[in-house]
């Protein structure tokens, strides 16, 4: 590179005049481009890209306590919309979504609270977000009968977990519910360690009942071709990642397995990379394994998700407009 | 407290609807309440009570390299808006500021460049922003001849950084430099590390001019009063600290010293609190020392301020409205 | 509290004399008591405390990346000491101990070299450490038979993590492989998530195999009792985590699930609170849950395991001395 | 590069066998490589090499609160031992110093406890450091008068931070002080932020004293040159930094002014580098600006520097052995 090739834009310092609409927000944090507004920025822009590729399978990798803390109707409406093809989370976020599907709450509390207290009143604490022990009981005994009746479906055949968050989308009528947005709208869902969740222990209460004739198999391996097959027949791939762990190394191998790597990449993240561990690993190290291509278009955002997802959709929605309209990605078939 | 006092709360989910103004977006943040949304809508209803509260003296404690990545408008703005009433930085923001008040620039990168190369080209690097040496040394040339200037101006009477920012203030025509609108304003700001800087570099400069009379000194305890008595003056007191270091310590120690305590306290951070640092130090234990009122509005945001700050201020700045109009503090004095 | 109580451990600066045995250096951080030196000092003594209970089962759970990074030996001889009980882990650090048994090696790198020459050379980077595609290849051709001979003996008959980890050390030869030793010494190791890894892609290969009579079927859910059990017939349980995700989650599910509580608690991570993750999560909060007991010894240690846990084991390894033996756990089964 | 240069470590796992001295534990770590220990491991060659390399001034940059936390001794007796020749330092780090020269104390406790109860006891919280406000206040009384003993001696004509700690160090007596190891070693020590702490607020009750005829002047950029010079007339340089901020900041600078750029790099830092702060930023980055060579040997360990800097410290006079004998640097000059 020639020198004059480093100095090409000059930062547009942010003009905040009020009222700014988010999009209008992210132009000037585009403008600007550094540290992570500049970042943001970008991962928006990567966002819209991937929605306006007819191409682009979308797979969402979602770890973390969001749902509890408010993301749960955001995540249902962009499934609702079509703006997410696949789903890859946590048994947990999947068990936070059922449990306000079946009329339990999560509350607005403190990290400074007295947890022997709460522990005395049978309330648990998620950082600041509060949730209570009956409201995991009424979910218990609810889908601890569904097992036992999808097990006599299904005669004890075994099921991936994409087929088991399609039954458990299936059974829940709460229209806000994300397994019933991604039923209802045949998005898949896959929760690689759905055993370590409330699904896990349901499932010991479950099997655990006398005159039980089946007991629901879940097949640990059977969803891995699926959610390959998905990559490989999609003619691009890209992924939006929260937080990281087990989804987050799900969709980044099943890019690398299908020999396919990510066309378009963004992860909004906490960790940090000097621990080894993937979910604080780069981007560029992906690019080794071929999990991200190194032509993708890629970013990765330095912040706390409940508050940057939102911007990402809010900037991306208003840029769409209302009319805007993507089509069901074939390649993630039916059930 | 009660088991049901923990449960008046539920998490409302945010409903992402576009367009949405910012500060729409933050009501959705504050419904929800958790984790680092619901922290950064409390910061926003706090800076909002600070402005409301007539009482209040607004101190701003800036550190990092925010002005070159973007925010040097913003905080220029907000100075002649009066919504900001002291400043306390670091000497490299006020380098950066007045950098671009003499006609230079900072460019777009990448953390990914080749650091050689750069240094071959005379290109210094903050991260993902670049600066050239030539537009320092055009700032060196200027200011040490402004040094003399002022020091035959005072006779070698002794500065503090107070009066050395209004000087620069006072010298700098750009009307979108921070210094120069805190100068047209009369808001005070305070370097407390001045010499930290290319400040120092350039008084070396100015100090080894033969055919020098007087040579530019700057007292550095002669400040503390300065900032003391305005805290100590003003009813009541609020800060918002960008960063931390020595501009945090500086704002909460003269609440310390001046025996008041912060009545409103934000805090912006990427920084952790088991190091022992004061950067990362809980606004929990700000209260032992008294820097901080045990019943002031506090909180501390875990984000970094490129993204956070410009989100705080266009959504106060929507809820002001244009008309909004705040009194000159007389607590800051003239100089 | 008096007064008088907050002021009765004065800090004993560390006075550091070479040569230290690294517990004489505990010793030093002990006196100090403060920050992380402090935190880790305790940690030694809680690890001591759990391994001369003996009531306590002592859980293991392994996140990250440690195993390629260096840890593959000394987690291989503390199971043969028996100075671990149960092992909760990734899948990923499994597959890195299966790599080096059947030939293969982690080497050396660098997280600054060029990825897309890594990628060229089919290597594959983890930070700093880098693992060649062959050795991977070797891995997958090895276990594909294993998986089909397993399938054959089995009929089908679905398997737990537990019970496929003993399959691997069963197979194993190699005496420093973690798999091997845990199968010699009866200690179980559960990989919640053993799908999220290689271990899900061997499985794709080996069931795409012609003329295969049965295929190897992991049971997702078939764990859950088991490990609910260990908790539940040990008098008492300690955990030692390294990271958080999946493995930190079941363990302390477990405790829970099971009724008991861990009675003793270390956390090794560099993950932070306000993001919500339970990676992050302070001990404290796990308390409102009743995953630790109030009145347990517990300790986060904020840090990096391939540092910390090294001085941990060999802190306590000094102070049990030799001769120090410790008795299988029964709770602990039997395959 | 060739693929096979990729291949040339493998990765060497640690045994720990126990007692183990510091040293021993550093090997296994250097075989290792990898992650925070390899760092550490490589950190301890550097800090060696430095010491052994008679061209080189050790510069040691020291930030947050590791004095009160346990490593005052450690400090002191590098001083004396002569294992660092020049010490950049935050006010608040020799105001711990001096609290425990002139009789104050710190303690040991919990960063869970009531900070209202701390603030109504007149006990200031650092993390889970205590210290009571009337060892503040003794230690406040003694240094006003030395203030005006000072004033008088040199009869107003300021002070740089070098020369104000050299009268610190020569007033107190205590053995064990880094001021008056330092003092007597011919150490220099700067503070380029000795206003920001409690100096600062001496200084206000020094020159509030009625009847005093001089007062103290610290003159801010008086060091520059002698901070400067130091670094010039040495033949090569290195630095160890704990923390960031302005000591970091202070010596690169030192470095970057005068054309020499750092020869040997330590630093040790929890901060990341995304915020653009000097503090998280990567010693690549220093390269652009040549406050560090690119031919550096040099090294960023992300850890807590409680726990990491005495194992440097250990393991570095383990390997020296106790007959080492590094002479003055002359460049360091005399006051």
């Amino acid at each position: 590179m020639q020198r004059k090739d480093y100095l090409l834009n000059p930062v547009e310092h942010m003009k905040i005049k009020a009222p700014l609409t988010v999009d209008q927000l992210m132009r000037q944090f585009s403008g600007s481009g550094s540290f992570s507004a500049g970042r943001l920025a970008v991962a928006c822009d990567i966002y819209e890209k991937m929605l306006r590729d007819d191409e682009c399978t979308v797979f969402l990798a979602l770890s973390g306590a969001v749902i509890p803390a408010g993301l749960r109707a955001l995540v249902s409406d962009l499934i609702r919309r079509r703006l997410i093809d696949v789903v890859v989370c946590t048994g947990a976020s999947m068990v936070h979504d059922a449990i306000e599907a079946v009329g339990g709450r999560h509350y607005k509390g403190s990290w400074l609270v007295d947890d022997r207290e709460l522990y005395k009143y049978h309330i648990f604490r998620i950082y600041d977000v509060l949730v209570t022990e009956e409201d995991y009981v009424r979910l218990d005994y609810q889908l601890a009968e569904l097992y036992s009746k999808i097990a006599d479906e299904r005669k004890g055949e075994p099921l991936s977990s994409r087929e088991f968050t399609w039954e458990l989308g299936k059974y829940l009528s709460d229209p806000q519910s994300i397994l019933r947005s991604a039923y209802e709208m045949n998005v898949p869902i896959f929760m690689p360690a759905a055993r370590d969740s409330e699904f896990g222990f349901i499932h010991w209460l479950h099997s655990s009942q006398q005159n039980r004739k089946n007991t629901l198999c879940l097949d640990a391996f059977k969803e891995v071709p699926e959610i390959c097959n998905i990559c490989s027949q999609s003619p691009k791939n890209g992924m939006i990642v929260i937080g990281g762990g087990v989804p987050r190394n799900t969709v980044q191998s099943a890019a690398l397995a299908s020999k396919k790597g990510m066309d378009y990449a963004v992860v909004v993240t906490m960790d940090r990379p000097e621990t080894g561990g993937l979910s604080g690993s780069t981007l560029k190290e992906t690019i080794s394994w071929g999990k991200v291509k190194d032509e993708a278009d890629k970013v990765m955002v330095i912040g706390e998700a409940t508050m940057v997802f939102p911007l990402m959709a809010a900037s991306v929605l208003e840029r769409l407009g209302e009319e805007f309209q993507r089509k069901p990605k074939t390649s993630t078939g039916e059930n």
